[in-house]
């Protein structure tokens, strides 16, 4: 095989997109600023440890192991960064109050999530430790919907879930982990007679709550339904006025609700939500309160956020225009040397014609030239 | 051991640095793109074979390797971004004329390459392919100062070296490999009696020169020097004049030279520069001339061009100032939140302190407070 063909779902990305997507990270970063979250680089590698420990085993499939020379120990390379956010939250800075952590950086994984992804997305997220109240809920939904808006996304819809509904109806339950992850499929899937199926030697009020959970999503009316569906089960009531509460302060935002939806991440522990665009397929952006993940870093405190890959993101908005150029010619000369080193400390492009190379064309769109008038170098449009 | 300690060498940047580091991204990212090198993003896996052909053994080494589930190959994580680019060069752009390309990215080390350094730089280079003339050195050389100029650094002093005069004393010469390494390292580490012991059997022209190479060191009075000890060697008079183009082209900079410098990849053709500063004990950026990388992709272009790790330029620069914020106390109300919206569209860096975490302190620097002044929102200071 050639030396320059890439691996399966792993792609070079080239000067237009990459400019772009570089683009797009400035702006998601710079928007995540602007609501105090401070920026922080987890390393690429880990102890697999750290990187698993109560995040479920969709996770650990999705994580490359290596070996590390210097200790002989077993190192994973990242698939979500979300893990590292809460250690750093645990253990590093180690506050009492509120912290806001943000993070845009590559990420791995084995074998890609959809037919047609990447193995490789660069991810872009936002947390918020401290805060058990849904404001802090609110505010990673409204952060994940200015970034997307600010990338220039539109027709933006929010589909919500509740990671607790489930965890509710079956607490206490003898389930054995296989019997439950056919549970979570069922549900995923919204297969109502694999769920029937699964379902017959449960409590009948489970069994016909967990039934109804397949029809309930659409729109707001949902949750008046489900309160209505669920109403022998006073805890659940808990998590439909969460989403309610949340409803209300999303005036104005397309919403739906889906109380079946168990895709994701395993760390899930309260509201969910994801984020679509009708120029797109998938969501491209998901979050939502994960309290539990910090707790194995010793320190369990509450926690809200989101994430998305910029990669796929950048499909699916327009392409920005391509920045002006001057071109050059290069000239042995210091006049010239000054004139270019003034232009680019003014910001512009100017690309240098070496000799030998006059006609050529790039991909820079230059549309003005550096020209010699006199004794001055002046620009003129081309 | 517990789950939160990270291997050696490999660290958490957190909030203030981070910031720091992404600053400087930007700052060089666009200094690049003023003088037209457009951004690519090769990916952090390739095919092992891809990565390392023609690179040497030291990048070998360097590697980290791991297996491809999908296609049971054996991957590389990149330990340097310089032949992913060239591969680019060569096979996707596939350009007849010159191509300036740029990159930022992490790449990562099996064992640090000194007692404290990271194993996780994060790698800024450019790189210029399809020119052989010293004008392209000269750009990349240019770039590079601009780059740590940009950047914050002061005192800034290049020292030179150059591939080809080794190469040329040796050339046609029956040497082993690993008597070749050790006259490489003999010359690296200016160790003349080893030297003078590995060249006994050497012609006693050769063995003359190499031994006054490791002499030549210095201002640019080397080169005349030089001149003089390898007169019985006219090509490697060809390499001399080069070098002393590129120093007639740098008045006003500090240069020096090292005739018998070895130091880096193996895959350097030409001149080679190092760029020191005064904040900092190891050279900030190293770059030169290496035409020879691209050839096993199947074509051979000119290529010269730097890099330099942003997590080692952070250290070498004063720290920047904190952005000031505003603090606004989360209100349930539309008016304050548009408040907080305005102030955010202008930029400003709004942080929400949520119910209950009214008396804590965070890292930002909140000077101003939004307040309630009548029936309007108004931002007043601290």
């Amino acid at each position: 095989m050639s030396a320059w063909v890439l691996p399966d779902h792993i792609a070079d990305v080239l000067p237009c997109e990459a400019r772009h997507i570089e683009d797009l990270r400035r702006d998601l970063l710079d928007t995540a600023r602007c609501y105090g979250y401070e920026l922080v680089m987890p390393p690429l590698v880990e102890h697999l440890e750290s990187l698993l420990t109560g995040t479920g085993e969709a996770l650990d499939l999705q994580t490359f192991k290596l070996v590390d020379q210097l200790s002989g120990r077993s190192l994973g390379l990242r698939a979500d960064t979300t893990p590292q956010a809460a250690r750093i939250d645990a253990h590093l800075l180690n506050r009492q109050g509120v912290t806001r952590l943000c993070y845009c950086g590559p990420v791995l994984h084995t074998r890609p999530d959809k037919p047609h992804a990447t193995r490789e997305p660069l991810q872009f997220g936002a947390e918020i430790f401290g805060h058990a109240g849904l404001e802090a809920d609110l505010e990673t939904l409204l952060l994940a919907l200015d970034c997307l808006g600010r990338a220039g996304v539109h027709g933006l819809s929010v589909d919500m879930a509740h990671a607790r509904i489930v965890q509710l109806l079956l607490a206490g339950l003898p389930l054995s982990a296989p019997k439950l992850a056919q549970l979570h499929a069922a549900l995923a899937a919204k297969d109502g007679p694999e769920l029937a199926s699964l379902t017959r030697e449960l409590p009948a009020d489970v069994r016909q709550a967990l039934l109804s959970l397949v029809q309930l999503y659409g729109d707001s009316a949902v949750l008046a339904e489900a309160a209505r569906a669920l109403k022998a089960f006073p805890a659940v009531q808990q998590s439909l006025s969460e989403l309610q509460w949340l409803a209300g302060q999303l005036k104005g935002a397309a919403l739906s609700f889906d109380l079946a939806d168990l895709q994701g991440y395993a760390y899930y522990s309260g509201v969910r939500f994801s984020i679509y665009a009708q120029s797109a397929s998938d969501a491209l952006a998901r979050g939502g309160r994960y309290d539990e993940v910090g707790a194995v870093f010793g320190r369990k405190r509450p926690a809200a956020g989101f994430s998305l890959d910029i990669k796929a993101l950048v499909g699916a908005v327009a392409q920005r225009a391509l920045r002006a150029a001057v071109r050059a010619a290069w000239t042995p000369n210091d006049a010239w040397r000054a004139a270019v080193a003034q232009l680019r400390l003014q910001g512009e492009t100017v690309v240098c014609v070496l000799p030998g190379h006059e006609s050529e064309v790039d991909e820079f769109h230059c549309d003005r030239e550096l020209v010699s008038v006199g004794n001055q170098w002046l620009v003129q449009a081309l």
